[in-house]
């Protein structure tokens, strides 16, 4: 086969600032896909797009030629509109458990593809594999039959999706280039719109326990992706929200699923519930719903409902007792007062150094570990009283988790305003 | 092994501009050649620094750590000063196989050890190579042996120099990584340092046939590359010199051993001659023999007579005949006038094509084939007069040498004045 193009000549364009034409960047995933165009080629290219970056134009191409290096979802059939919700990831952010349930309970189906985490951010995936019996992997036939029939999965994303952005993300992630907006949009897009769905609800995250630093880069992120969604059409909404601290009052898998479970039971920390109705109003708006309230749905039970058919579905046991970790230890605060920090890169990094994450693709994680966090932002304190509990299987485990946390609170002697958690909608 | 640095993080720091520190150098260099800093992460460091640039101190650590990656020879045991020249390549560029000798005739010894060619510019081994039975490969016990006695050495850069060298120049050659100044200038002088000369003078070349195609740049090249020579020991002075048009008036392997002999017979082109004296001037001013004219060396045969003794020594028959291209074809001036422009990369794209230069590291090359220029820049023409002969074994490539040569040449109804072929001196 003659190749049309030559991987040294993009690679230069791009290098040289210039902007790559639609039949080049459409060469270009096709080669990387067939090998022809190499790893360290791609790896050359994709450090030039992270300096020298992409315009909308380039981006939506790009993310068009990762959808069409695999399949695409076809949820027509169904007989509810779809709608799916997205986050970058953050530390205590169980909102994906609660709210796939209570807008399939609102009447809107929900296909929520996932993946597991890395590094101080908690998989999706990993928090349901805490319950006894639960399995991530669903064929096509088995995700239409469930969305059909309970109208909510979360499964692990085939790899016939986006296979493409499967082998570029592995390349990004060992050669320094994963912090490059166009290529984390394009990931991010490429799958959500292969999924499927009809409408898309993305929490931006921003904070020190975010991907995103700072508001103007996920500002850029959010109206990046809600571009490429839209020119896709797929109808697309995102919110800004805080992860300066951590969501809700757990970090780690098991932890996290029983808060979940405390608020699809109508109760839970108040702002993972300000959270997850937030973006269940988004995704029933987005999908044409937006007459139902969610609210209901937690407080009538229909939510929990929801929750059970399809954690049975998966062959899980909703009524199983949940895993705890072998070892605690207990945190406490040094002097009285009002806790005005509470970091959430560190609680993140604590939990992923307690077991609860993994340092490299496809090592285990431990279901029982994580951190709990007995006061936060505007809580009172004394000196003495617990601020957090460690868990772990691996005692050995906790000086380490200590060290992370070191800094991690700021107790004051008058409380300061909490920040809001939404910051901003983009649409 | 426990590793002491992460390659993501000193990737992440030169992407976000940050100076690497000397073990970080160190180490990547190191963990290159090891394999455990991998190909696709040098392809992204390349980029990064192509990009963000390196400061002087961060160019000379890394151009020690790829000397160290290797042997470093030791001429001091030779009974006289040694001096080297480098050429970062260009069209017509036979300058070595002249000035060698010459330097040698003059007391000097010269431990030129070069590289094949690639692309438009061919390389001072396969022009040698033209010569009957002449081979480029010697031990390094060989090199010191006819150093000692002859005073001249023309031969391949073995495997032990700079080993690093030779896996990154691969790898950006592939990954459009190769024109960053930082990591052309440390190529450049980690082998030349590791060669062991005393002095060394940088024939940096200026204008479309050459790799720097503006002053600027190549002025910033030059500067760099003297000053890791001279932070070395290595006294070292840069020429920039003219590559806006051939050099002399042949582009290929034997035609230019043809006209490197009319040199050192006291005649040849002007250009050549004088790029050729004022190399030799340098090189024997810098090795401390600057009370040496070469020119006299020319006239009394004795740079001729060192030639013959090179050659001998490398198993070459000076006395050959030297090889001829099967077929020639004779491209002629279409209007009257005076030749105002001829331009050097189209002359080398059009001697490459016609079998002189190679697409890939190890392909043949023809020994005969190349061009002659009847007309250069300031000759006048007639229509239909002979501008330049064409030689092939291939006829059927001689319709891609002309495609090639479309526009090489402006005639116009008056000279123009030439410009300078050199144009400053760097030390």
């Amino acid at each position: 086969m003659i190749e049309p193009y030559d991987a040294v000549e993009i690679i230069r364009s791009k290098r040289d600032r210039a902007e790559l034409d639609d039949a080049q960047i459409d060469w270009a995933i096709d080669a990387y896909g067939r090998g022809v165009l190499t790893d360290e080629q791609m790896a050359a290219l994709a450090m030039a797009i992270l300096l020298n970056g992409m315009d909308r134009r380039e981006i939506r191409r790009w993310t068009q030629a990762m959808i069409g290096s695999g399949e695409r979802l076809d949820l027509s059939g169904l007989s509810r509109p779809t709608a799916d919700k997205h986050s970058a990831g953050g530390v205590g952010d169980k909102i994906s458990l609660s709210v796939v349930p209570l807008v399939a309970a609102c009447g809107v189906a929900v296909p929520h593809l996932s993946g597991r985490g890395l590094g101080h951010t908690g998989g999706t995936l990993d928090k349901l594999e805490s319950i006894p019996g639960w399995r991530a992997s669903l064929t096509n036939a088995e995700l239409m039959r469930q969305l059909e029939k309970v109208g909510a999965v979360i499964c692990a994303a085939g790899s016939g999706l986006s296979p493409a952005d499967k082998k570029l993300y592995a390349l990004r992630d060992v050669t320094g280039t994963v912090e490059a907006i166009p290529l984390i949009a394009s990931s991010i897009m490429s799958k959500k719109i292969a999924e499927g769905t009809g409408a898309l609800v993305l929490d931006v995250k921003v904070g020190t326990g975010a991907f995103m630093k700072d508001l103007d880069s996920a500002r850029e992120l959010a109206t990046t992706m809600v571009a490429l969604g839209t020119d896709e059409g797929v109808r697309t909404v995102a919110l800004l929200t805080d992860m300066s601290t951590p969501l809700g009052r757990t970090a780690g898998n098991a932890l996290e699923v029983r808060e979940a479970l405390e608020v699809l039971a109508g109760g839970g920390p108040s702002d993972v519930v300000e959270l997850t109705l937030a973006l269940a109003r988004e995704m029933l708006g987005a999908a044409g719903r937006g007459d139902v309230d969610p609210a209901e749905r937690l407080s009538d039970g229909s939510a929990m409902d929801v929750w059970r058919a399809m954690i049975s579905a998966q062959g899980g046991d909703p009524h199983a007792e949940l895993p705890r970790a072998r070892e605690t230890r207990v945190v406490s605060a040094d002097v009285d007062g009002f806790v005005v920090r509470l970091d959430a890169l560190a609680v993140g990094e604590a939990a992923w150094r307690l077991g609860a994450g993994r340092t490299r693709q496809g090592e285990p994680v431990q279901a029982g570990s994580g951190v709990e966090m007995h006061a936060k932002h505007g809580d009172e304190v004394r000196a003495g009283e617990p601020l957090l509990t460690l868990h772990t299987d691996t005692p050995e485990r906790f000086e380490r988790a200590v060290v992370a946390l070191e800094d991690a609170y700021d107790i004051a002697d008058a409380p300061v305003p909490q920040p809001p958690l939404i910051l901003q909608r983009i649409r």
